[in-house]
């Protein structure tokens, strides 16, 4: 059984309310009458991060994750909370003045502020983070339509080929390392293109698990499928090198985790408004599929409009 | 370096702002203009609870702890997040089906509702708890005037005899075993106190780390010192029979953790109408002591007037 599912049958039950909260259907709470969005999150050495080699880097990682998931929905984060559980090594003086300048960066980069939190003596270390933001409204997960265009931000790809390195399955010279490891720790979030989701997209969900797991998830409850075309999936030019060279496949790179980058579905009629706004915000936006009826099984086609299977989707958080 | 020190130093300048908003030197977040308050918890097995042997009392005692946050300043908790970090065994569905239960009683008694939090894979056994409720107002830490009462609720004690009969560090019959036990587990927290609170304290904390440990986070920021007199401190009947028949001394018993009652601190004019509050609601409210002026040490009588030590005064959250 995997998170999803778990989370369905047991705790579902709990959330039940007349608040127009979205329940545990989405991984953001919504307050509308207070106007509340919370999202919580646990990251744990080994699995969300690689180790804890560069404090500086994985702290900037984890909170763009956490706040990632307000960014997707249209909405600003606003506060943070951190809860730290490790080992003394973990938090020495060292690594914690590596931590509060990193915190103090993020803080003026995307207009954060540090709330509260706490710190615990455990021997694996994990983070958890709340973030919190207020807005009148938020994109909902299941909400997309049938015929409805599916798009995502950015490239994708960069992210998992900079943890590759980092657990040396690929080899790269110098230059490549240091691009692919930055782009697996401080993913780019789209926080200009954020604030015009609300008028441009049916549903939305940022690319954390993979784009075919994350894809699953956000139409998961709807009666809907989808056809996906790898050649249409934005890739880098760095990473669309890297694969010719080596004779990669591109469809191997596009479906892992860490991308953060937003997946949405809009109707076709919005087209024209999203490529504009793509221009004046100097942004990627990629058409990459299709939303279909159910009559129909998902599927992704390569370059020669070929069906064709992703082995590895993503992360589903199994347990 | 306990967590206190090591919060203010490096972590402090990162939560300034001009919201009136607590910062970091308290233990629950408040936005004023929002009527926002926020408490971020993380439970460790084997520090925060004993072990997990007994889901349903595990999960009720930390939902306990988080929203005692929130009700020592005044605040009625309304939403909960549970992030949970562990392994399979913990999270398997005869303890989720427990836990589920658990936290569905706790929703009912306290009128709280889970929002959301996530589950990740894990070798040690933790949870975040995020607590959240609105109120235009909150008691602050650090707010005690000199002079000022200095009371707390209920019983103390009981819990910690609860943990050492569990760690077979006291051997009871069987009757008191489940009685002290259940008070470890299933600490009483003072709801209906809690809303009589912002009109006759000035200064309040939850007692989770222990009686002194607590008193002196209370007022760590503050010029001040404390009177404490061990006889006023209250105990139940059960505990009393304990100490006497054992010739236990009472001092080493009111200090450790987990008693989660209300500590606050109180204009002496405010006295008769705490006294009358206590009797309307039913409940235990003792005066135990005073707040001085930072002229004397900090003392802690006797029951014959004469000063004394506690040498474990609770739990700094050292690192």
């Amino acid at each position: 059984m995997n998170e999803f599912q778990l989370i369905r049958k047991y705790f579902l039950k709990l959330s039940k309310n007349n608040l127009s909260a979205l329940g545990l259907s989405d991984d953001v709470f919504f307050d509308k009458s207070k106007q509340l969005v919370i999202s919580v999150d646990t990251y744990v050495e080994g699995i969300h991060f690689f180790n804890f080699k560069k404090p500086e880097l994985v702290i900037k990682k984890i909170i763009r994750s956490s706040i990632s998931d307000l960014i997707c929905k249209g909405v600003k984060p606003k506060y943070y909370f951190i809860s730290g559980s490790g080992q003394n090594k973990d938090f020495s003086s060292n690594n914690l003045i590596k931590i509060v300048k990193s915190l103090k960066e993020e803080q003026n980069k995307f207009g954060i502020l540090l709330c509260g939190g706490d710190t615990v003596f455990s021997k694996k270390l994990s983070f958890t983070i709340t973030s919190v933001g207020f807005s009148n409204n938020i994109i909902k997960r299941n909400n997309a339509k049938i015929n409805d265009d599916i798009y995502v931000t950015g490239n994708l790809g960069d992210s998992f080929v900079g943890l590759s390195i980092l657990k040396k399955k690929i080899k790269v010279n110098r230059y490549l390392k240091d691009y692919f490891e930055n782009k697996y720790y401080l993913p780019e979030l789209q926080t200009s293109f954020s604030k015009k989701l609300l008028n441009l997209a049916n549903t939305s969900i940022d690319i954390s698990d993979g784009l075919i797991a994350d894809l699953e998830k956000l139409i998961k409850l709807q009666k809907l499928s989808y056809n996906i075309y790898i050649d249409k999936i934005p890739i880098s030019p760095k990473l669309n090198s890297l694969i010719s060279l080596n004779k990669f496949k591109k469809k191997n790179f596009i479906s892992h985790g860490d991308d953060y980058q937003i997946l949405f579905t809009a109707d076709s009629s919005k087209s024209r408004i999203i490529n504009k706004t793509a221009k004046s915000l100097r942004i990627k936006i990629s058409k990459i599929g299709k939303i279909c009826s159910n009559r129909q099984k998902s599927q992704i086609f390569d370059k020669n409009g070929v069906k064709t299977t992703i082995r590895d989707k993503g992360y589903y958080h199994r347990f």
